[in-house]
């Protein structure tokens, strides 16, 4: 995938029989790439913070530079860490930099401007192209702040329910559940991250059987799964 | 399910076809009423932190005493909602004591003491029941520090390679891929999450095609994915 790229055709091409009710999961790489969310490492001048930071922490300087313009705010420096809140909201490692699966060595991949944007301007053209009514579900893998791992996160969504809310309703019992909110476009991200593998060069997971979460319109998106600042209690 | 019960023998009897390489994820839930890890509301005497903090957060005293006994950590008391380390290492709301999906309004559920131990227990179960060499998820819902909603994650587990582990490994452009430890077993979890309703009373998801995550021996289990507190920069 190439900057320019249209990727709601690519993956039309690559999906036969896509559904009323399905759901894609597309990796966040090959969506930055067709948007060009690209920067060269040769064009960047690291900065008076981007040059401490680097020292501090063994990087290379123009790599934190890039960090540092993509960050809202570094909530954590820590032995090569860097937690940033992205200008999208996004909590996550070196504010979702990535210089692995790119074609040269020294160009780093960003993530999407508004990834909301994107998963609705893909479920849009698969809309017009497939005439099937989808979810589309933007991925990427993101650490957590108590347990050890990676898992895949909703970092975009379109056409579906961000969360899906038990408040309210009653358990088996006739009790009202508690804390219920379920948060499926993470979950949707995590189980097609299953499906492949980290070599398996297959951006794009199709789920079936999920209809449950797919909505007519776009709706609220998956910065709807971003924990306000005020209900943040490890910031 | 009731305590005493051989959840070994109710799971083999409702699964057919169980086979070598499937996953089962199995609901808290139904681990810890089984191992009859619940307490009585009334059994409970407050004592005098429980009682300040049950003041503080309008909560009843006798059910913030059961989370405090639950309790290694309190990280975080706001607004109702206590964020603490169990004993057993896991970071989560309430110490995972529960109040829903009970048969009595005055019972509490308690997570498995070892939810590891108790997924070991299952799956040697399940093997001499069935002859199959599975691996088992033992799955809770437990939110996360910067996203909404909750996802369910593995808490115990046996026969899974927890992590699958890419660093070193190269991608598809021959470059060392990056941050690259996939929280298999928390994803198995979310994906199990998807294929079931809060309601639906269905405490265990068969999944297939994950052999690649089934191991031949028992493994670390689930508490291999529990961060080390000299690696929480958010305590």
């Amino acid at each position: 995938v190439q900057a320019g790229d249209d990727l709601a055709a690519l993956i039309a091409d690559a999906v036969h029989d896509l559904r009323d009710g399905d759901v894609l999961v597309v990796a966040q790489k090959v969506v930055s790439k067709s948007e060009g969310r690209t920067r060269r490492l040769a064009d960047v001048q690291p900065g008076a913070r981007a040059q401490e930071l680097a020292s501090e922490h063994a990087k290379d300087a123009r790599l934190v530079q890039i960090v540092l313009e993509e960050t809202a705010e570094l909530l954590r420096a820590h032995h090569g860490v860097l937690i940033c809140e992205t200008h999208q909201g996004l909590v996550c490692a070196n504010a979702g930099v990535d210089m692995s699966n790119m074609s040269g060595p020294d160009v780093a991949l960003l993530l999407p401007e508004d990834p909301d944007g994107s998963a609705r301007r893909l479920r849009a053209g698969l809309r017009e192209l497939t005439g099937a009514r989808i979810g589309v579900v933007i991925s990427d893998s993101f650490g957590r702040a108590w347990r050890l791992g990676l898992t895949d996160v909703a970092i975009g969504a379109a056409g579906i329910d961000p969360v899906e809310d038990w408040r309210g309703r009653a358990d088996a019992h006739g009790r009202e559940l508690q804390a219920t909110e379920v948060a499926l476009a993470d979950e949707l991200a995590a189980a097609a991250d299953l499906a492949r593998t980290k070599d398996s060069q297959e951006p794009v997971v199709l789920i079936r059987g999920m209809e449950r979460a797919v909505t007519e319109h776009d709706g609220p998106g998956a910065s709807a799964l971003q924990r306000p600042r005020d209900l943040d209690l490890f910031r």
